[in-house]
């Protein structure tokens, strides 16, 4: 069972999980193709992990192959669904029992796809999953946020071949969360409006950032860019959580991300990336002030001790100058996405 | 010249530094052998970079071989000394000029040595090149913070082979910085003591996470390590920046320095690690509610999408664990170290 701990000036929680440690360290034990022929996640071998939820053949039998997307429990979770979310103090310290819940979606049955290679349909059953399974894990009253994420490539994290996202529940609302939350707050006592949605706005007219749009989204590469090619996807609509998209929405949304991460593939030659969803904590999902997104962030320099430090980072692409690069050519009908997708599976 | 711009929503400051990016990414520009012959650090290229700083034999010119350690100024620098550091906004956005200071400080003139092969001694002589930086820093009524901090290794973020440090000054107080300042200024209003101190003193007499002291530090890992064999280095002294620790805390410094990353280096097979400096804003050095401290942290995960997201690290292994791998044998003299050197050069 793992620990949550608070850093006591911070109040950054840390989770101390000395069980994860046994699935190796993720710098050095690149997987080798000898692993690839015993993947954990490749069709066959569904006993080893029972399904949370799939998206399968219809009338096909849980954990049976003629899958297309199964969210299963990690192996060697940072959190586990037991016991008590209640704090405790040790001298002057606060600490909590490591209580949540840690899944895996894998996104694809075919070991060698990926989201790009895949079609944009793909996408959208893996956000059908996402959205399936933040449903459940917030009827859990121990959890306060669901993040949801993907580590794509050695250099982003990731620590198994074949593509897979993650879920993490928490019993906490995590700091990262809190601040946007408060920002977003802030921004609305200041100026009386949402600030995505000025963003949306400002970059709709200057047409200076602006990759992709759709009916429903924007994606675009925001004006402080933190990393080279940092992308957003900015709902058009208004509301705290990604958990709350409609069909219609989820297949845009899927429309936009395919087209993004395969921008980035084609023109940094498949780049480590991750991806987050940046939504309100689950139980505040109706904040009116809350305006969820999505940030894609290729990993193509290390986070040094500068960064570390400061919290400053040193972009060395302009937004300007990913937007130049990504962009579709304006002739090209992908550049204004429809909404529907020829086939919804 | 580069451009601060600050993200509307979490106000973090982003540098744009499009000029580094000829520097190459340092992902995958791995050096080679044959770059080693051209490094621009080993003694007989003086001229490419005039030094600002040097502990050098006395008499040598400047500019000339026969030093121990040379503070020059970046080559791709980040933040240059040039102009106005005044805000300006850009419809909804607020953007400042790069203006400030990045320098590097070369700690070795040997290619192949780095801080635990060379001596104690040589870690004072790189201790007291980023405090005569600091003090010159600081004059400039532009700068607002010092930043200091070491990269080893390319998984944590050196981009040449010779051992060195980076000193960054900016024009606005880093966002972790102003956090850190505002823990200590809670704690001290919630229980008025510091923060720092109470934990030198718990540490003390728990002793489950200290791994080596004397007069003027303790080393130890930290109660909730946000990484695996993170370790701090905290003064017994309460005073706000390090640029205020007097010759002797110098030297005891370096002493518990070169232990740490000694212990690391064995234990963890060299391992690729970052160390910054935890000071108040450069204009508040002399702020009573802050206590500085120095944290190593060695480079042994991957930063995925949980933590990009959340800011919530995992850490695989305990402090305590770390502590017990780290620590030296208790009959060994190096484990209560003395404050003076052999020889103060």
């Amino acid at each position: 069972m793992s620990e949550l701990r608070k850093d006591i000036v911070t109040r950054e929680w840390v989770i101390i999980a000395p069980g994860r440690a046994e699935r190796g360290q993720r710098s050095s034990a690149l997987p080798t193709e000898s692993d690839d022929f015993l993947c954990p996640f490749c069709p066959g071998r569904e006993a080893l992990e029972p399904e949370l939820w799939a998206w399968r053949k219809p009338g096909s039998p849980a954990n049976s192959p003629q899958w297309q997307v199964r969210a299963i429990p990690n192996k060697f979770p940072a959190l586990e669904p037991i016991g008590n979310a209640s704090r405790h103090d040790y001298h002057i310290y606060d600490c909590m029992a490591g209580v949540g819940a840690h899944e895996i979606v894998v996104e694809t049955p075919h070991h060698n796809r990926n989201l790009v290679t895949e079609k944009p349909e793909q996408v959208a059953y893996v956000l059908e999953a996402y959205q399936a399974r933040y449903q459940e894990l917030r009827k859990d009253p121990r959890i306060e946020h669901v993040s949801i994420f993907k580590n794509h490539g050695w250099a982003a994290g990731a620590t198994i071949r074949h593509e897979h996202s993650q879920i993490v529940a928490t019993p906490i609302i995590p700091q990262l969360v809190w601040n946007n939350k408060q920002g977003q707050k802030q921004y609305h006592e200041y100026r009386d409006s949402c600030v995505y949605c000025e963003i949306i706005n400002i970059e709709l007219t200057l047409d200076e950032r602006v990759i992709v749009k759709n009916d429903d989204f924007v994606g675009l590469s925001p004006f402080a860019a933190h990393y080279p090619f940092e992308l957003w996807i900015v709902p058009r609509r208004h509301t705290a959580s990604f958990a709350n998209i409609t069909t219609g929405e989820r297949l845009a949304l899927a429309q936009i991300l395919h087209l993004l991460l395969t921008r980035l593939a084609e023109e940094l030659d498949d780049p480590p990336y991750n991806y987050t969803l940046v939504s309100a904590p689950c139980k505040q999902d109706q904040d009116p002030l809350f305006h969820w997104h999505m940030e894609i962030i290729p990993r193509l320099s290390v986070i040094a001790g500068f960064e570390l430090e400061s919290n400053i980072f040193i972009n060395t692409v302009t937004p300007e100058e990913a937007r130049r690069r990504l962009q579709v050519p304006v002739e090209s009908p992908a550049q204004h996405l429809r909404t529907t997708l020829p086939d919804d599976g």
